[in-house]
């Protein structure tokens, strides 16, 4: 395992929009240190990506530039998501599932990207990540999962880290709750999040295995979600009812447990009776070390 | 049925972001004859949604103040499509199913949206839209599709119609191939197509029923899809591979049967040798009539 992490004053902060700093490695974790920048690699300087360049929230300018693909796995309902950007074409890849990890790579390939990162928002009990076989595929990509997690990867995040692809990066938000090691990862402008299981489309992800607490959920929901703007779109890691996207606006006026009391959400999240996970005696081994596959 | 149309002069076209003109009847059809307006309603002036507000393409600044949502239903994996204008909340839904007209409505009921259209883009003849069930629960509801399917509905489309939802509108072009009522729905700024099964993501709908033919598609997508602008962003009525997306650019460059010559087009349909639609035989009666509901 390896990190390739940098901390970094408020000049270079400043900097950072128009610049990448020299990575410097660092093995250590700094939970409470506050911002680190993650470097995966070298803008490449190949020709503009010639996809989607859309702005998500017409008020934030700097998201310009940015390339954005939903993709979905239909037997875990799992949405997987790729962004890059479209100068340098560096990208990374949050929740790739083992079962799709052709279609995301013939994406990849087709598109010319340059994977530098592949994030998973936590160790998933339904299914099994493609992140370690992507690696042996694409020379040079990272791994990353929350420190928490106990899963192994190249690079374990902590709050506030920042995962960065050419001009654009994702700052990680630690949303423990579902799991210990849920993180929900926010862009630079704030105008998108991908919430993991923490958060879904008028729902949450369960809290009755692998550390589940139904208070911790609830507290990471309201502190680290809810305080993000009213249009910043949600991006879920699953979904069941065919709901590709919601806001932080809507979640926080119509989701059906997290608009409750404390108290009430607890009772409820008590009381839902779920089956154990199908997958789960398979999956959550394969993804304490990137999906079997030697990271 | 009836038909809300009125055909507009240069000076009125000039108007029409910030006006709306009255509606003016007009029973006839001129698919030759340029552009129409379609004006399902007046704008209702209620508080701005507190929803995305996103602008799909950056080089067009007017395409803000815009609400898109995408749905999915896995029965038949079509996507529905709901847009709308923030200020006014006027709103239309392309491709709406019946078993999902629920979800649907909750989401529109939620966001306090006027629905004023149901589009289709063609007569779909595997699964059962929801346009005539969704015109008994929303008062003031019009169906529309293009008036060479064959179907009943409230407006019948031709080339050059424009659907209104406040200040945004969806042009029509006609793209036969895969039945004779096939369109496509460009948003004003075209960085959005809805290409309903003329052009799906790595794919094109099939043309071995419903008056279907090859040479007719593939000029279609030729002609009305791939003349486009590169990053319009292209939206299908299916996917059945977890695709969400695509671009003109994308498809024009990767698709797999579109980039081939007509004549190589033609074989590969011919020899796609698919079963028959399950649901064919209840689905293309229904959907004449605009889901077997009463228009």
């Amino acid at each position: 395992m390896c990190s390739i992490l940098s901390r970094r004053n408020p000049v270079q902060r400043a900097l950072a929009l128009t610049h990448l700093l020299a990575a410097r490695p660092d093995g250590s974790s700094h939970a409470a240190a506050g911002r680190r920048r993650l470097h995966p690699g070298v803008s490449t300087g190949v020709h503009p990506l010639p996809a989607a360049s859309r702005s998500y929230c017409s008020r934030m300018a700097q998201n310009q530039g940015l390339f954005f693909r939903q993709l979905f796995e239909k037997e875990s309902s799992t949405y997987t998501y790729l962004l890059a950007d479209t100068d340098t074409r560096d990208a990374i890849i949050i929740d790739p599932v083992l079962e799709t990890i052709d279609r995301d790579l013939k994406l990849i390939h087709e598109l010319g990207l340059n994977l530098k990162v592949a994030v998973n928002t936590h160790c998933h009990a339904d299914h099994i990540t493609s992140t370690g076989l992507m690696k042996k595929r694409l020379v040079g990509l990272k791994s990353a999962i929350s420190k928490f997690s106990g899963a192994t990867a190249d690079i374990l995040l902590s709050e506030g880290d920042e995962i960065t692809f050419g001009k654009h990066h994702l700052k990680v938000r630690e949303t423990p709750g579902h799991t210990d090691g849920c993180v929900a990862l926010v862009l630079e402008d704030q105008s998108m999040v991908f919430t993991g299981d923490t958060l879904l489309i008028r729902g949450c992800g369960r809290t009755d295995f692998q550390q589940g607490c139904a208070k911790t959920l609830y507290n990471s929901v309201h502190q680290k979600i809810f305080t993000l703007p009213d249009q910043c779109l949600v991006y879920p890691a699953h979904d069941y009812l065919g709901q590709t996207a919601s806001t932080v606006s809507e979640e926080r006026k119509f989701n059906p447990r997290l608009t409750k009391s404390l108290e009430e959400f607890v009772d409820i999240m008590k009381n839902l009776n779920l089956p154990k996970p199908k997958k789960i005696d398979i999956s959550v081994p394969a993804n304490l070390v990137c999906g079997v596959h030697e990271v």
